[in-house]
């Protein structure tokens, strides 16, 4: 289960709203080796709270993945700034890449991990032979025109309650892989970039680059629409296409 | 004069279309210090061509400023590659955040510095408090709201031809500072970012920025729109306003 109480000796709770580009971290997640997003922002937190705190996150993005919105929350146990000292602080000590936009006094019992109630990914994808340069950390490039109705198509098995064991990474290991999706569509976007918009109860790990790399194999024409169902079925990674680079994802939204 | 010959002994010239993020760059031009996009693409097409290449762009645009079409020619002494070969080499060679997007085969006299008959540059804005962060290096970041009806008012005044001395930067020299603007306008555009485009004959050096800075403090209500005029007649640069930060702006066109 969740760590669902705040630490023995916390006296308020705090949530964040954090936007950052992710190209230069290895995601949002602590790891043993280079920089991730959480570190920076721990360290942030925990200098101008003058004490160690631990900032956790709704969603743990992977290396060059994005966020336009991830929500995370840390208790304190001395008294601290206001949540608006917090934001104006990190915004000062972190990198120009990485900057908070929101913070609330919460109930101490909140935690953003546990109480986010949906989650909406987009995925952009730049088509045709002119990809904007300016775009290039920030939507997959594909030069062969895709077929949007066959990709359409295919997307509309997707919602609903599913196991999506065959769109996570065979590495991941959580307690259920049944997922639901609320929402899923692709549109045309700004600098007439398609995307991919998704939102869910939850994902699985590199589950929207999954299913974004086999929509995108069914719009090239090497897949059917109709193979969605059998993938979702077979319960096996290998059944689905490639998983889509990560540059082109962003954690859009989080709702409570 | 601009040199209008060939140089002694070319037999063939190249038109190339580039298209460059400036923010790790010194700028278009060649500088003592620092890493120049001419001093890349020369080095580029000079490996390519296996001789030594001048390649002279139509347009010096300043450190931190982006291209979404910059056009320059170069000549060659020997035979050298096909255009389509000079442009998938140099994008092999180029750093990710510059790009080679078009190579044609010119009459031999062509100078794309000379012959360019048209610029388009647009300027990027984004307003309000929750600027993206994935725009940082592509926009001016301004909190206060601006009125729009107030700038476009005084853009109107800047239409036709004048003598922009106001409006260049100080440290410049050339031998007229007469320019003719054929379109200036204000639009929402992507994100919801506001930009200016602004068509012209010419630029002088930090025309467009000086333009921007000035027409913002009209917006902010620092400036009446009427100013316009009494700057223009003044050919002082210190009656004009600030100069714009260079990230919001693109050298977007180049017509010939």
């Amino acid at each position: 289960m969740l760590n669902s109480k705040p630490p023995e000796g916390s006296i308020r709770t705090i949530r964040i709203d954090i936007q950052y580009e992710g190209t230069n971290y290895v995601g949002w997640q602590r790891q043993p080796d280079g920089v991730s997003v959480q570190k920076l922002v721990e360290e942030a937190m925990s200098k101008i709270a003058d004490e160690k705190v631990d900032v956790v996150g709704t969603s743990r993005t992977d290396s060059g993945v994005h966020a336009r919105q991830q929500v995370a929350s840390f208790c304190l146990k001395k008294k601290g700034p206001s949540p608006y000292g917090f934001m104006r602080g990190a915004n000062t000590l972190l990198p120009s890449d990485i900057r908070v936009v929101r913070a609330e006094e919460m109930d101490l019992s909140f935690l953003a991990r546990r109480d986010a109630k949906e989650k909406t990914y987009r995925y952009y994808i730049q088509m045709g032979p002119e990809p904007l340069v300016f775009l290039r950390n920030f939507s997959w490039h594909i030069r062969e025109p895709l077929d949007l109705d066959r990709m359409r198509r295919a997307t509309s098995d997707l919602l609903g309650t599913h196991d999506f064991s065959s769109f996570r990474s065979a590495s991941a290991q959580t307690r259920t892989s049944e997922r639901t999706i609320f929402q899923a569509e692709w549109k045309i976007g700004e600098f007439e970039m398609l995307y991919f918009e998704i939102t869910a109860n939850g994902f699985l790990k590199q589950m929207v680059r999954t299913i974004v790399g086999t929509l995108v194999e069914v719009g090239e024409g090497k897949r059917a629409p109709e193979e969605m169902k059998t993938i979702l079925e077979a319960k096996n990674r290998t059944t689905a296409g490639l998983t889509a680079p990560p540059h082109g994802l962003f954690l859009w939204r989080v709702t409570f």
